[in-house]
Order: structure tokens, then sequence, then C-alpha cells
């Protein structure tokens, strides 16, 4: 099975679920923003999790959308909150219709979240609602605390990593796990799983950060650069900005973060300055070992090892990736 | 038992109560918001709801408590999409802090709605989750309809009562009848639970729309008059514009829905054209009939006579209540 199998099979399922009818205000966003797309890699997560010990994956797509469905709940709301005119290169919810639309399309949002996530086997219900509370409540805690940093002057790197836990590695961690938990699967496995996927995502965020400056503008989504344009404090940010104390690079980066310039120049200097202190070869050494640790704790796990192939797919893929 | 022994265990469980510590952004709202106080009807309802048959209702605190929390949730978006400065007096969750603080608390409140909801036994967990979900999204439809009405020429009374049926009287229809599932009642008396619950919500919330307009100012905590003020489509309003229609009455009607005056003049003009029109009796009425309906749904119940006081003397306070 290939990753695109269980995407397809998540598209199809996408387009035939039904999230309420009236008032059409209410409804109308959100298969507006399902519709976006994206790689859908939170569900497919959920799908290769189960496919470890079961064929029957297909029985839980209800649950995995459920995953999806919450993802793009935060996606709606987020972007109210970070005024984001964009979304996937189309009009965010908030600035097609409007902020009222998107804070009660996103609340009902989170309740089809809730909704899709009754379709899974009594017996293990009450634990997959108890893991996915305490993931949303953690995901809304990362995104807080993202909030907050924006308007701190100094940011460690362990409260970073601690943000982006949050943030994003505990929704991949549930995903992966919620496979598990959906085919009982036993508990030291699913407790694996879950930190499979948090490495997986610690990785995958700090992959993105060094995309937005070193990717291709070719191939990757967003202005790459537009982590730097504003100011946000990043892992590379973080890491230049403590490897370059005391040193010229220091201050020249700080002269750049105490400008709002919005120019090419900016972006081209402080790149320099990243690479010239090494950290596009820190952070790719660090990416390499979240990705060594989530490939570890793979070959711990307690099945045939042909049917570890999917999720180890999944893994070089997002590790390799370049947009 | 009455109505206070359960608001006084409702009190002390929402004080034992925590929904996370940090970020301290995210959590202290929902605190504040919890402790601005309110009656405590919906989560004394399922207990009252649970108490038909059992006398252990207080094994059931948290799961009521999801109720209330999710009501409050309610409350602190739609204070943001009202614009509203003051709730129960106090400055509102996005006026004290910000809008994006009440989004995003708001989101975690309702997320720890569903995890005071897991709190109830294995066998009806599901069926509660499950209804809960309806109920929720039911909510957010009737805030959607209330905000479309507001920028609508005319809206009939059938709508409007549609309208409260959802944004009102489901949660109140939802509360009892969680009662019932908690302890397993037999399905008939719970969709009995779930009817009362709707005509008492509708009854409710009439009885809010004549207390807005004939209330004691020193007893009704809002201001009287405040819907005219709004030029606000009520139940009386409706009616008026209806009964009026062709006559002195609503040609007055109409002057005065097309100014924007905030005088007290307005606000006793309009009164003086509902209760010539005999609009005040014929609210009175319809809350009458509304509450009659839930008298014959409980005669219906069967269980012992004596064990549906609590029920019926909440019945009787809504019924009758000036504030």
């Amino acid at each position: 099975m290939t990753l695109l199998t269980y995407q397809r099979a998540l598209e199809k399922e996408i387009e035939r679920t039904t999230y309420g009818e009236q008032p059409i205000e209410l409804y109308e966003p959100i298969r507006y923003l399902m519709a976006l797309g994206g790689k859908r890699i939170r569900p497919a997560l959920t799908l290769i999790g189960a496919s470890l010990w079961t064929d029957q994956w297909e029985s839980f797509l209800k649950p995995a959308l459920a995953v999806e469905v919450f993802h793009n709940f935060t996606l709606m709301h987020d972007d109210i909150m970070d005024e984001a005119p964009l979304r996937r290169g189309q009009p965010t919810v908030h600035q097609k219709w409007n902020t009222n639309t998107a804070i009660l399309s996103g609340d009902v949002m989170l309740v089809a979240a809730y909704d899709l996530l009754t379709d899974v086997p009594d017996a293990v219900f009450k634990t997959a609602v108890q893991r996915f509370n305490r993931t949303a409540a953690e995901v809304c805690e990362g995104q807080q605390l993202d909030m907050n940093f924006a308007k701190l002057d100094s940011v460690t790197v362990e409260e970073y990593i601690d943000m982006i836990r949050l943030k994003t590695s505990v929704l991949l961690g549930f995903a992966l796990e919620l496979g598990g938990i959906l085919v009982q699967a036993p508990t030291h496995d699913i407790q694996a799983l879950y930190s499979i996927g948090i490495s997986m995502g610690l990785g995958f965020q700090l992959r993105d950060d060094v995309l937005d400056v070193y990717g291709d503008p070719e191939k990757f989504g967003k202005q790459v650069g537009g982590d730097i344009l504003e100011n946000k404090k990043t892992w590379l940010m973080i890491q230049a900005l403590q490897k370059g104390r005391n040193t010229p690079y220091g201050v020249e980066l700080e002269k750049w973060l105490a400008t709002n310039n919005q120019s090419n120049e900016k972006v081209q200097a402080v790149t320099t300055i990243f690479t010239e202190l090494g950290i596009k070869d820190l952070a790719e050494a660090q990416i390499d070992a979240y990705f060594a640790s989530a490939r570890e704790s793979i070959a711990q796990l307690n099945v045939l090892e042909e049917r570890k192939k999917p999720l180890l797919d999944l893994v070089d893929m997002l590790h390799q990736r370049d947009k």
C-alpha cells in the first residue's frame, strides 16, 4: 500500500462527507476549506497506523477524517488570529466571508470532528475521545504559546521545541496512535506510535523552518524568506542569535531584527548569516536525528516487517521533502 | 431536594474544577467566565433529570458541568460576534483580554466540555457524545440564524421560534435528557425529558423577551427596553408587526423601527403599541402554553410522583420568574 492509496481513499471520503446543510453560512466554509486540499498526512497516519495490524483500514476512514477536520478547524481559527489573508493560495475563510462566520463555522467544525470520531468501535471509544481531548487542548496551548512568543524579546530553543511539540507534533502523534487504538493494539505499541508521531512532527516542523529560508521558490508553496521578513523566532533564528552572540554576525542579525524592512536584501543578508554560522547544517543534523528516532521506534514495533513499509515510506518522504 | 441543593453542589464542583494551567492566557478566561455566576439551570436540569430515578445524583456532577461549560463557551464566542461589552454586569472576555484570547480560550473550553462528558458510564458514553454533538451543532445553527435575522427586513413567528428552539431550547432539552441517559432510563422517558426541556426552553426564552420589555428594572439584570432600542426582531416585535399591519399602530411601529433612536421615549412608545395590540397578553398565553405542555409531559413520566417534585418546582420557577 502506498501513501497515494490512502490519500485517494481519503479524498473520496472527504467528497462524500456532509457536515450539515442549513444555515448555509455555517457549513459552506467547512466544505470550502476541506476542498482546498493538502497532503492529508494526518489522516493518512491514522490509516497507516491501523494498517500495521490490519488490512481493513478502509473501515477507519471516518475517525481518520476526524483528525483532518480537527486540523482544518485549527487552521480556520488560527488564520483569524494570525490575520492570514491566504491559505493554500486561496482566500482564508474570514477573508472570503467574515470573522464571525470563521469563528462560528470553526466551532461547528470542531463538533464535526468529534462526530466523525464517534465512528470508532465502542470498546475503544472513550479512550479515543480522552486522547483526542488532551491533544486538542495541547494544540490550542501551542497556538497560544506561538502568539505569546511573537511578543517576547527572546525565546530559548527548549521553549521553541516545546511550542512546536504542542502546536504541531502532538496531533501527528495522536493521528498515528489513533490507528493503533482503533485496532486495539498492545499498549506499548500504541505508546510507541505516539512517540514516532511526535518525532516525525518535530522533524516535519523543523523541515518547514528550513524550507522557509532555503526552499526552492518554484516548489515551496509559501513565500521563501517569509519568516525572516516577519522577524519570526524560528528554530533557525533562535540558534543563530545564540551562536552569533558577541560576534559581528549577531550584531548584524539584531540590526535586521530591529527593522520592519520587507526587502529581498534583508532575506538574503539574514540567510547568509544563518549559513555562515552553520545553522543550516545544524538544522539538517537535528532533522536527521528526529527522523532517525522515529525509525528506531518503528524498528521496535512488534509487527511483521513488511507491514511497516507504508510508515517507513512516509517517514522517508517527510524527511526528504523539498516542498 | 430543592433547586438550591443542586445549585450549591454545582458551585462547589465548579470551584473544584481546573481546566488547565499553562499558558495562563488560555485558562484564566475560562475560570473568570465560569465564576461570573448565573443560575446554573442547565446543569441543574441534568441532576434533576437523573434524580427522577436515583438518589445518587452527586455522581453526575461532572457530566452536568459539561453542559454548563458548553453553555459558557457559547457565551464567550457569542459575545465576540455580538460585540457585547458586558456579561452578567462584568466585562466580557474579549473586552477584558482581547478577541484572539476569547476565540482560543473558547475553543479550549469546548474541548473541556467534552472532557467533563467523558465522566459518564461507559455503557451510555457514545449515546451521550452523539446527542451532545447534535445539540452543539444546533446551538451554533441557532446563533447563525439569530445573526442572519438581524440583517433581514422581516422574520416570521415560525422562523423566530425555530431560531430560539435551536439557540436556546435544544440545550435545555439535552441537559434534561442527559439526566435520563446517565441513569439508563427507558427510551420513551428519555425522549419525554427532551420534549420537556424543549418546551421549558421556549417558555424560558419568551419570558426573556417579555421581561426585556415589561420587567422591573430593579429586578431584571439587563437594561429594560434593550431589545426595543436594538430594533431586535423578538417574538413580541414580530407579533406586533403582524397584528398592527394596516393599522396606525403598525405605521407608528415601522416609523420607530426605521430610526436608530436610543431614547426612553422610543421604549415607552413601542411598549405602549405592544400593550395596546394585546401582544403582552398573547405572549403570556403562549408562555403558559409552553409550560403547560412541559407539565403534561412530566405527568406522563413513568416514575414515582414524589420524585417529580424538583422538576415541577423548577418548571414553576421558570414559568413565574420576574428576573
